[in-house]
């Protein structure tokens, strides 16, 4: 079976930065498939980087490796690494891209990129997606093992967590993404239904208990406006709010056929309360 | 020979919506091929889907799958299916996308997608891109017949067909399509010559006789102002606009240089007339 | 090994042209690899195609085929040709659009894309794309030799070579490209240093001796400001504007954090020196 490539970054797809960086990948491992994860990560936005490789990893195939690039860092200290995790790997740099990932794949080790056998030769300082990434991902699709790239690395950087917290009577989260169609993705998930009451789990795994009723619960924004809870979007009139358990299991909000970021006017980082229909 | 499938959806390529539909695609049928058709169709626009599926159509391997992803209705009853065509096969919802493609490729029978083992298990009621349509497509491209999917669907959703209408001393169109360059395509098309009698087929096959005489034809525009008919862009001068066949057949106006519709004022849906000059 | 192909168009990916293009090359040659360089080369700019078919070309694999489709003249009396260079193949319009190439390929030969058997039937005259220059590429890449298309073509044309000149105290050049982020790609380039001595080649190999001392050269923009020498983004603090040499050997302009473009108001075309700092 041909080795898989899936690939996050911040370069855009007007340049040639990408299709450079799979020309390398294909000059080592004619055999590897590709994959475009996506490119228009916001540019330097590490955070956002780990959000969409999270949000991808579990739709991988098995032994997929992850090629993360978004290195505001390039050039500097920041480690080049590669991780393996049970059932993928990764590669990038150590600068908390691969955070997130670690609460749903179990790591089983990290290496520091720093056998020049296994880089271009005479990396730029600028472009080590091309030079030290690229070439780190196809040599692990041909097979060279996480280990031969350099020492161990014992402690990654890690991002601060989503905000998800129980509060009197709500449970608080922020707004972590906005896509391409205005929906706004939450941190407020895995929802669990223990007969009415609402459980859910934290970002570590954690079980927060809410005490909150499955069946009158409302999603509240910052300006006290409250949305209800569908199962999808047609659920509510054209033009109409709604919050909506979304395709990784996080709560989102959207407008039946329109922008939600643009007609409720939020943003990434608003704080958005889960809480029970006064009544 | 490696199965090949064809995608054409509206998510867009910032998000990772389109590189998970691939990772699920893949990890049932690692030998699949993909090709992206385009994921700029506007948001919900069955009917701009389904032009670009038929005018893709007829340029795609033999074999191949078509993935067709323009679902405003996901999560409602709408039904999600596969359609098979003498040459080629399709997976989408059943919502008019795949029915211009009827009027060259010959439908030899629809099923529903209905067997839970054919999709990801849990499917979300905002993504049977992920959930539904991208693993149909991966089966098919392992050999799975139609038929093991779902029962038969009798009667397909159809769109309106496009104006085209011979009216007295010319034939009467509508803009369908306008590029990412401002050319323009219109819904009069495969026109031919018999002698100097211009004759052409409606959307269904059926021959139209207009009358005109195709050395004297030029297209009149909603404001009056008429094109000459040329060959290519650099038969009128730099700046000026033409009307000439396109590379599918039908009659486009363009700009030699320039962007069309920002030059001419004009949008998808107007009507365009082919006349002969008054003398 | 199955042949790969890297394209380059000023198509954009918003329409269905470059995957109807794809879609051909796979009708062809299934086992062919596709890699998307860039769509987005600005329309109808050969100059801008030809830079970056040169920026991309050092780093594909040996072999591979490069197809480049930005052509204006499509329909009118430009020649269709294919190169064969001593590691890869080429495809595309002679307009200019392979000169930048020459510089650092050696070119065994060219010949002109007129065999009917190798295009597609009837060709269109405003999409050679599809159906002169991806079946080329396709048939290339199924092993079909160069001489089998057609004529040999003498003479290519040429783009006028980047502005690089040594003047007085200085070497000026200009500003070739801009990218996604602002950063600004300077002509400047291939710079050695001999001891303290700067010397640089221009674009056709020849050494420049421009007597400046690397120790303490600046880059001076048009407006007079000046930027330091750096080595890559985080040398200077964040918003601070820097010269450095580029991933592809060429002196570039950067905004730490920021958009050199904007920030500085400098364009493709503008006409930059780099020159020691008067003490």
């Amino acid at each position: 079976v041909n080795p898989i490539i899936a690939i996050v970054t911040d370069f855009g797809i007007e340049d040639t930065y990408v299709g450079v960086m799979k020309s390398v990948i294909l000059g080592i491992q004619p055999a590897a498939r590709l994959i475009d994860l996506t490119h228009a990560i916001p540019r330097g936005s590490i955070r956002a980087g780990a959000f969409e490789l999270w949000r991808a990893a579990s739709y991988l195939p098995k032994g997929c490796i992850l090629l993360g690039v978004v290195d505001p860092g390039v050039g500097t200290a920041r480690r080049p690494v590669t991780l393996a995790f049970d059932e993928l790997l990764a590669v990038g740099p150590d600068n908390g891209l691969f955070s997130y990932l670690l609460f749903e794949h179990r790591l089983l080790g990290a290496h520091e990129l720093a056998a020049p056998e296994l880089r271009l030769p005479e990396p730029s300082s600028t472009f080590h997606g091309r030079d030290v990434f690229a070439p780190a991902a196809a040599h692990l699709a041909r097979g060279t093992s996480p280990e031969a790239f350099g020492p161990p690395v014992p402690q990654l950087l890690s991002l601060p967590l989503p905000v998800l917290r129980p509060i009197p009577g709500a449970i608080e989260g922020e707004i972590l993404h906005c896509d391409v169609f205005g929906n706004l993705v939450t941190s407020i998930g895995r929802l669990e239904l223990h007969g009415a009451a609402l459980a859910l789990r934290d970002w570590t795994g954690r079980e927060l208990q809410a005490g909150l009723d499955a069946r009158s619960c409302q999603l509240v924004l910052p300006d006290g406006k409250s949305l209800p809870l569908a199962h999808t979007f047609a659920d509510v009139p054209a033009g109409a709010a709604l919050a909506y358990t979304g395709s990784t299991g996080l709560l989102e909000i959207a407008v039946n056929g329109g922008d939600a970021a643009e007609v409720l006017g939020l943003n990434v980082g608003d704080v958005v309360r889960l809480s029970e229909i006064k009544g």
